[in-house]
């Protein structure tokens, strides 16, 4: 048995068949996301890659489809909140949609979710009863897994790690209207942002730029991505606090900038822990890229 | 069916017979918490009441004993973490303790966790799938329900409210040993001791003299309370952003402070919830001073 997973971005869309076991089945998809031209263009694009991935591999005929999805979905797959990386995305009913293209079951829930999904039971947090994952990226996103089930909270939004309060205060403004939230800090055009600043570059970098310019030894890149690790890994120790898990699992862009930051949001972590609990042990992700797919296809199985 | 329900505190320890329901099926006995005499005189006592309370009504045969106590406890009943209140208390085997005294099955759980059960089960979280349960007295502990469960964590730890960073930076101490904790601002106590520190009393006062000076205008007494309120308003805020639960419930010996105190600290939560998501309503205990007890009797159940 199969199942089409499928991942909409912001910026690009994933999608391929997963076996029952976790186990990709067929090659992952790819197509850009057409954000700007609103929900039933991307709708659209998600459906047709959808397809092409229900028969990428002969002989196999997936039963259903899940789909991991930027923004908060309720218990009926439709967006509840979503930021501006997809315009007009919240109150979109994406599972009414892709049932009505694909012609099977599907069900959606929030990417990171999803993700955890894929961790918890094949992943980094494999065995964990329960765990947090989160994914710092364009933004940042969690999930709170508690006796071996997801939970999704009562509008869909549990795990947005994201919008607790940062452990520093300069006043930096968060894309949901707040400011000083973990995401103002340690996502990663946060991060680029306040290295810009800091350097007085006439534009924002990319994170690639910023981690290059750290690596050659710019003074204002470095703390940049110092501040990040220390707000991020703050953010993950009271988290923690509050769960005491098994495990904490760490995705997304921002592994980009390399082992030595994992390790700086680790000893920051343990800096901010209760003291004489046990460490809760970090990981980084082990679906990578796939992640998303993998446990949204778990959830439609 | 009946079960003892028992609740060992820092300052006394509460008994009582609790019906299948969660309704009390005999008075609720107390004794003071000989404390400073070791875990065996606490345990003595413990037991003691409970055979009382075990015999409380003419024809009911309780079938097992369910204990919430001060500190963490693991699955076995042991307790892995405690405060200067029961000085001793880590490593104490409860359950072995009372099932030899008792002979009847025990179970012991964190005295939060177990007023979380009573709270969702038949009280103000009633109904709830998601629910945090925080109660601010002599120190401050939560407990999170999941999925109409609840979340003991890997180390009995999961709620730990108290123990979050707060939204203030006054180098306060905390009970665990780090500073600027909730419970460094929220707990009766650090009330009253931030009272007479502004008004520069030469001893701390309880924190009903510091509500008695409050509402006779006393500027240092309000504003003591009102930070109390911020930080734990905020807190409680920030816990809502990672778990979207259904509800929170506030139990405790601040609720002494009156409804002006809980307005204070829903305001506050209100003012730092994540932009755009629906309030999450804050109730107060129903169970009051019997929700410990009445909680892990159902736990034992």
């Amino acid at each position: 048995m199969s199942v089409v997973g499928v991942d909409i971005g912001g910026t690009k869309i994933a999608a391929a068949l997963v076996a029952a076991d976790g186990a990709l089945a067929g090659p992952v998809l790819r197509c850009p996301t057409p954000a700007a031209e609103g929900p039933a263009a991307v709708l659209q694009a998600a459906a047709d890659l959808a397809r092409r991935a229900a028969s990428s591999s002969p002989g196999a005929t997936p039963v259903a489809c899940g789909v991991g999805t930027a923004g908060a979905v309720d218990a009926d797959g439709r967006v509840t909140h979503a930021t501006g990386s997809l315009p007009g995305w919240r109150g979109t009913d994406v599972r009414a949609a892709l049932e009505a293209a694909l012609f099977m079951p599907v069900t959606v829930h929030n990417d990171v979710h999803a993700m955890a999904v894929a961790e918890t039971r094949h992943g980094a947090a494999a065995g964990a009863r329960d765990a947090l994952v989160v994914a710092a990226g364009t933004g940042i996103g969690g999930a709170v897994v508690a006796s071996g089930a997801l939970v999704r909270g009562r509008h869909g939004l549990a795990g947005s790690v994201g919008h607790l309060p940062a452990a520093a205060a300069l006043g930096r403004p968060c894309g949901c209207g707040a400011v000083d939230h973990v995401e103002s800090y340690a996502a990663g055009p946060a991060i680029a942002a306040l290295y810009a600043r800091a350097a007085g570059l006439g534009e924002v970098p990319t994170l690639e730029a910023t981690a290059t310019a750290a690596r050659s030894g710019d003074a204002a890149a470095r703390e940049a991505i110092a501040l990040a690790a220390r707000v991020l890994g703050a953010c993950l120790a009271a988290a923690a606090t509050l769960l005491d898990p098994d495990v904490v699992v760490l995705g997304g862009g921002v592994l980009g900038l390399g082992e030595p930051f994992v390790a700086s949001v680790t000893a920051a972590m343990r800096a901010a822990s209760l003291p004489g609990a046990p460490d809760v042990p970090l990981h980084t992700t082990a679906f990578g890229q796939a992640a998303v797919l993998t446990g949204a296809a778990l959830l439609a199985a």
